[in-house]
């Protein structure tokens, strides 16, 4: 059965607005409406539309700071949103914009055109003084720190995995090279399938403290301690696989290179020069370690902020900030013929590269992608970055894609035209 | 005993640095140093000098947003700090103001007069861009924010906290009044000794997630469940008796009068009004209420800021911000008699008013105090604020007051000479 045509058995956006359902809301909120870390409500459906806007609430985070500068201008464009219609991937019937924000579950929403914001939407309790979760958008920004390392000579991207952290030798990543890891194409015994209970996304997560812990609990108390007991299986560098696990390797390559955590590394490289207008954050695992995979936390400008950073090459306001070597190497991708095994059905003739994904379609265009909705797409060809995040009830991305995907070109095509 | 007198049996400041001692240091730290939440390790010295800087990566938090603007300039003054003598309340040998930073376990410390920075410093873990807990400072806010709504006609302090919250009708708290809980001369059967493990204030700290709870725990779990178990004790509005439930109640006669959250009103009364230049953040307790008694972080210019706003009666740059009456109320103070009994040692002829310590000295200085040595000292006719975060190992403020008071006081006559 294929998830594109599969009926959505979950109620409407309209229906589950998370302010309308009063989720944590009164002094105190009535027992029904409690949304707690310990029980794993957080990750439930209604009550993850409150809790991807809250996370800083439910676990322990450590800042990203912007600084004290003022934020870098995001000027409105004096054009309006262009009308789009796109038909959706399974073959739907003809959708405009307000659709794809509806059928997606969006919690914010901006598209910038040249530099000028075209549209911005909050809604729920998402608000621009609030950070919401990336996911696995988090893990383009390490990818592209690590990239702007290796541009650098700081980092070597033939270097195996072990030579870096020796405590990851006996692992499944110990003769995996570092570019491998970058574009996890490594050969690792772990799945991330989360329809599986027993898969191993879920032992990584609860051992970075990202999930609650079962009673009686004895298995690997932080990120460190959970990644040198994944096993090896297959060969490295043959296929791209979408693991989380390697994100967090990179993390802790990274953090051994630099000498500085992740959070610091990005509040100095990207956060503070960019001029973002908030703080961002990561949830952390027990030890304080930046859950890199998926634990960023940002407002919604300022994912639009790092998605013009990449698009205009590292750049801002003509200021070269990150190298530009680093990001021609993300923009032009990896491999096709690598991904097409084990990439989503969505994304054919896509690449993997620095933790990004590449199109490779006639408008250059590459995504961050994060569970549940999470995207920044930028289309260089348009010109256009667009910023979304969202609290769809299902994780897999396909499930956004089947609108998103459509729509997003759609959008690029008639601010081109 | 009197603990003025007592030798210090703990390391000098110098010699426990956190950022020398390596605590939370490495990829990922030694086993030994580790601080966590759940072993209680972040209260113990000298970790504490670690995670007093550091909460967010422990405990669950919200933020109290600055908002987007430009923070309010604090501009330097071009007079160097006056070089004071002070003798400490024990009777010891004359100090110089270096001397007092290391005898009181300074972490940040920032010295204005007439609006302008004359002293800044940061040390240990501490730094501009990082907020450190306010313990016990942060009463002050919730206390200047209730006298802000009884000023405005919003909350009568004449009205009995039963009618206000119903949940506390059975409590030791029904029928005081909400004056009595902002001035802390309610009569409940709960105890603030540090020193006792039986004390009340730790089953208070167990229940909004401010310390962790042993194996089996069962009681309240949060701060609404714990404070209608509180019993009543003698009569209220007889004597000051200092004790953290009045703020965690008044937190929730404040929210339930305004419908807002304590980080909200915070945020749009003071924090956003005054120019903050970074997020200040609670921690919260399971159902996500802020600690409104203790766990307020805030960066060191923002807590100096504060002080200004108080000091200027509630103006920032001539704009009026806070009533007037507010400011002029808590200023004035209380009825020292009532004070007397049981009062700190170092306190002679103080009060205790809105949560703030007023001296009624001849310069009309007021105090906000945490524990550990976090103070706000303002001195209007010396036009100087004082802000100040420490990791002082004892927890009595009187272990501080031996220098800092004279300390304050002697600065504060140099600056007027």
């Amino acid at each position: 059965m294929n998830v594109m045509n599969q009926q959505n058995p979950f109620p409407a956006a309209q229906n589950c607005d998370p302010a309308e359902l009063g989720w944590m809301q009164g002094t105190p909120p009535a027992a029904d409406k409690v949304i707690r870390f310990a029980d794993g409500s957080g990750y439930r459906f209604p009550q993850l539309r409150w809790s991807f806007a809250n996370q800083r609430q439910l676990v322990p985070t450590v800042t990203v700071s912007r600084g004290l500068a003022a934020c870098a201008p995001m000027p409105v464009a004096a054009r309006a949103l262009p009308d789009i219609r796109y038909t959706p991937l399974d073959g739907g019937a003809p959708c405009s914009w307000a659709d794809m924000m509806d059928a997606t579950y969006t919690d914010a929403l901006l598209v910038m055109h040249k530099g000028q914001v075209v549209f911005e939407h909050f809604g729920g309790v998402m608000g621009p003084l609030r950070q919401h979760i990336a996911m696995s958008v988090s893990k383009s920004f390490m990818g592209l720190l690590a990239a702007c390392l290796v541009a650098e000579g700081a980092l070597d991207e033939a270097q195996r995995v072990a030579h870096n952290v020796p405590e990851l030798a006996g692992s499944g990543f110990g003769q995996a090279t570092v570019r491998q890891v970058m574009d996890m194409t490594t050969g690792i015994d772990y799945t991330e399938n989360y329809a599986d209970p027993q898969a191993e996304i879920w032992n990584h997560m609860r051992a970075g403290g990202v999930l609650p812990c079962p009673p009686g609990y004895n298995g690997p108390g932080s990120f460190d301690a959970y990644l040198p007991t994944v096993r090896p299986l297959g060969e490295h560098g043959q296929q791209f696989t979408y693991r989380t696990a390697n994100t967090d390797v990179l993390g802790w390559i990274v953090r051994r290179v630099t000498g500085q955590n992740t959070e610091q590394m990005l509040s100095e490289r990207i956060w503070q020069p960019m001029g973002a207008e908030l703080d961002a954050f990561y949830s952390v695992d027990p030890l304080g370690t930046a859950f890199a995979g998926g634990g960023l936390n940002t407002g919604l400008r300022d994912l639009a902020r790092f998605g013009e950073l990449v698009r205009n090459h590292g750049r801002v306001n003509g200021r070269q900030v990150l190298p530009e070597a680093a990001v021609a190497d993300t923009l032009a991708g990896a491999d096709p013929a690598r991904f097409a095994a084990n990439g989503p059905a969505t994304l054919k003739g896509w690449s993997y590269r620095n933790m990004w994904w590449v199109s490779h379609n006639a408008h250059g265009a590459v995504m961050a992608r994060g569970v549940h909705g999470q995207n920044i797409y930028i289309d260089p060809k348009a010109e256009m970055v667009i910023a979304r995040y969202a609290s769809h009830p299902v994780a897999a991305n396909i499930a956004n894609d089947v609108h998103t995907l459509p729509a997003y070109h759609a959008m690029a095509l008639a601010l081109l035209a």
